[in-house]
């Protein structure tokens, strides 16, 4: 167990706090709520941001970017939409400052007639704009995304999980038929399925959100659902199909090549800077940050060992030699050849930080030809030649890719109940945690007695349901078409 | 000249808005002051994101995230930067909404103790982190910058140019010592001269402002200053040494190599989206926007030319086959397909925003195994064989890219002037406008008077100065060491 990381069976909360500072991803600011996301975290988000942002592209979206700050009326126009957010605004309300003795004042004259939101999601600016856009049915569709910060008022917050400023990319597309509208918010949903699964390595359940967990606008909200290792379920990211909800309040629509002028149909979809926070709690372990190598901003890092500068030189200038080579072959190396910091101290910086793969070379590695390989994830060690290490990596790679996922998977599978009774239900919650699969009577009143009892909300109704045999309720013994999934969530 | 397009003699300033429009660049939001930046704009801007980060990774910054909000103290913490944005702030004071009968009003109740202020720039905040995160030499440099969307509270706004709200990037580096952090600044000034000159084609005179023309804060601020086509300057980027007044003001210390506690040296430097602005009036012509190939969305577009459906199917297998080679050539071709609009409509849309080269594709180009390549830049037209086109096309775009830069600097040195009296000055800038040299005795009160009688500035003391022969103040008649460059400015 790493130094100033507490062990996850001690507490798990406190053990995530220590990976984030040890790992160097993100500090708090002096600004309650927000944070400050430090060069490996943000290299982190640049990875992720890279891969998203080419798979939006490749499903024919591109990018825009619209005001940071949003009418307070257009809020409201929206009724659900304002109620959804109204508790949780940042509002601008003047625009200049004056000078006095003990510093600086807002200057009262420079109210403004009306105040400004900062936004908490971009819906109600970009669908006033779309009024502009879309005028007929050969502008549709429309489809944009946005990478921007919005801030919603939290005050119980944790870094990356839960912020009062937080980075992500919001989605805004626009349709000609509800069908078509529904298509892309599945499309969209399973492009951040497969960017968990085969990127994060965090396996996810798709499902669609019951009526009280839906976005505040939205006809339809879809979810992926991660699990972390505490138990505790984290939504990785949503897709909602938005009706025409948006395009009545803001009055966008089009004229259809039936000649009638129709409202148009929306959609909308995000992810965060949220998923850090799933990704650390899904693969770290007790010694620090583990990450999946096509994330990992360096997926290899490369440690020399000496003791004379003669030993420096030789082991320096092999080093150099094949990590050209893995360099060649598109793989991020980084060499840690910072003369300050000894070989241990770097091997457990690394080991925090989380690089997939280590290095490390000495001189009599030089002289057999060999490298020392260290895995990350399972701390094995092996000397490898250095005749065809590149290949060698190069599928290590791949592996320690997939062993997460499988591992994560693995663990998911064994942290899965299906239960009978509410009893069993509260039992395996409390016993156990995890996913918990069990009969629902489908109202809104059942939900909401066993999250007040339980504090367990239904995570989703899964698009691929593996337990869709009907029952009975577990709290009210009505009829249920199939079970849906639990969990207590972050 | 294009439908919509006034020309640039009748009416520069609103042919400037007509491009933006036209091209799809940015529109109006609205929140006053604020733009929506459509996704051609946003194109644009990825690119050039692209070049700088590249650009900052080469010499050794990693990008971080800083939080938005700014409490109002830290802004005072440093007496000339408060001075400098303290009257164009947005300040949050509130944090919830409720809702009324005609929609929603601010909550009183939820006023926040300290106002926060959205971030006109982040010395103040990054300074407060820096505290923390440097504690001996070992810590320095610090190189970070951020990309991020700054608000200052502006009247009187122009898309791109001046806006409310913008995206930029600042880098905010920390240094053991005055020197170390004076080359960083320079080698930052370089970075943007680069950027301008090679990527933008935008020829640029690198230069050191007045103390009155400094950055609020800065013990010296650095520029690089373009010349648009009406003869007005544009300052495009600027890079500032910021002494230990950061340091100071935010008790940023580090343990030196003998031990002793020492403050910290700083530099910060930006540019945003400006540039694009920039880019525009540089290039751009009656008919619309102009792009510098290294940097435009789409070097080529090709058009399809057609009547039957079998010379369709002709045409489009014609065209895909040497897009593919000219794509794996790593050149950025759109073909464009659509059936719903006509060559011709298509051919005035490509020309309005921008694209560097159309290629046009006839069954008969087909038969002769041609195709017509148009410059958007000069309007040249001309027939290739098929035979080579990728070759071709590759070096076209570099002349187009060498072309506008050699248009532009021959403008500018056209439009530069010497001048040896303030009559001659008046003159010049009246009836010619452009860059200006002339002497000046060095003092703030001469500089302003110049500014009120004429509206010109010193936009820089220039690095290069080919007028450093000494002289006299064409105001005072005192002593000058050397011409400075003189403009009316955007």
């Amino acid at each position: 167990m790493a130094k100033n990381i507490i062990s996850r069976s001690k507490d798990y909360s406190q053990w995530y706090i220590d990976i984030v500072k040890e790992a160097n991803l993100a500090d708090h600011s002096p600004v309650r709520g927000s944070m400050v996301i430090k060069p490996n975290g943000y290299a982190l988000w640049e990875n992720m941001q890279a891969v998203l942002d080419r798979m939006f592209k490749e499903t024919g979206h591109q990018n825009a970017y619209f005001p940071l700050f949003i009418p307070k009326s257009f809020l409201s126009k929206e009724a659900k939409h304002v109620e959804g957010f109204a508790k949780e605004c940042a509002v601008v309300t003047h625009s200049r400052l004056i000078a006095t003795e003990d510093g600086v004042e807002v200057d009262p004259d420079s109210k403004l007639e009306e105040e400004l939101i900062v936004r908490p999601t971009s819906e109600t600016i970009i669908w006033d704009t779309y009024r502009g856009w879309i005028q007929s049915h050969r502008d549709l569709p429309l489809l944009i995304n946005q990478w921007a910060n919005v801030v919603r008022w939290e005050m119980r917050t944790r870094l990356f999980l839960r912020t009062m400023e937080f980075l992500w990319q919001e989605g805004h597309t626009a349709h000609a038929t509800s069908e078509e509208a529904i298509e892309e918010t599945e499309k969209m949903l399973e492009v951040y399925r497969v960017f968990a699964e085969e990127y994060m390595a965090v396996p996810v359940i798709t499902g669609i959100k019951t009526e009280s967990e839906r976005f505040a606008g939205a006809e339809n909200t879809y979810c992926i659902e991660a699990l972390m290792q505490d138990g505790k379920a984290l939504q990785a990211g949503t897709s909602h199909f938005l009706g025409q909800n948006f395009a009545k309040a803001f009055d966008v629509t089009f004229q259809d090549k039936d000649g009638k002028l129709k409202h148009v149909w929306a959609t909308s979809w995000g992810v965060s800077t949220r998923l850090i926070g799933g990704l650390i709690m899904t693969h770290s372990d007790d010694d620090g940050l583990v990450l999946p190598p096509k994330l990992a901003p360096n997926q290899v890092v490369c440690v020399p060992i000496y003791k004379t500068d003669e030993e420096k030189t030789l082991v320096y200038d092999y080093i150099n030699t094949f990590v050209a080579a893995l360099r060649k072959a598109g793989i991020r190396v980084r060499t840690d050849f910072r003369d300050q910091y000894k070989p241990g101290w770097k091997f457990a910086q690394h080991e925090v930080e989380g690089v997939p793969l280590r290095i490390a070379v000495g001189p009599r590695d030089v002289a057999n030809a060999v490298v020392e390989l260290a895995r990350r994830d399972t701390k094995t060690k092996v000397s490898m030649p250095i005749e065809g290490l590149t290949e060698v990596i190069q599928n290590l790679l791949v592996t320690i890719q997939n062993d997460l996922f499988e591992t994560a998977k693995k663990r998911r599978s064994e942290m899965t109940s299906v239960v009978e009774s509410y009893d069993e239900f509260k039992k395996v919650l409390d016993k156990k945690g995890g996913f918990i699969y069990a009969h629902w009577d489908g109202t809104p009143e059942t939900e909401a007695k066993i999250k007040e009892e339980t504090k367990a909300t239904i995570r989703c109704l899964p698009l691929e349901n593996p337990y869709k045999e009907p029952g009975v309720c577990i709290i009210s013994g009505k009829p249920s078409k199939e079970r849906v999934l639990f969990a207590r969530a972050y």
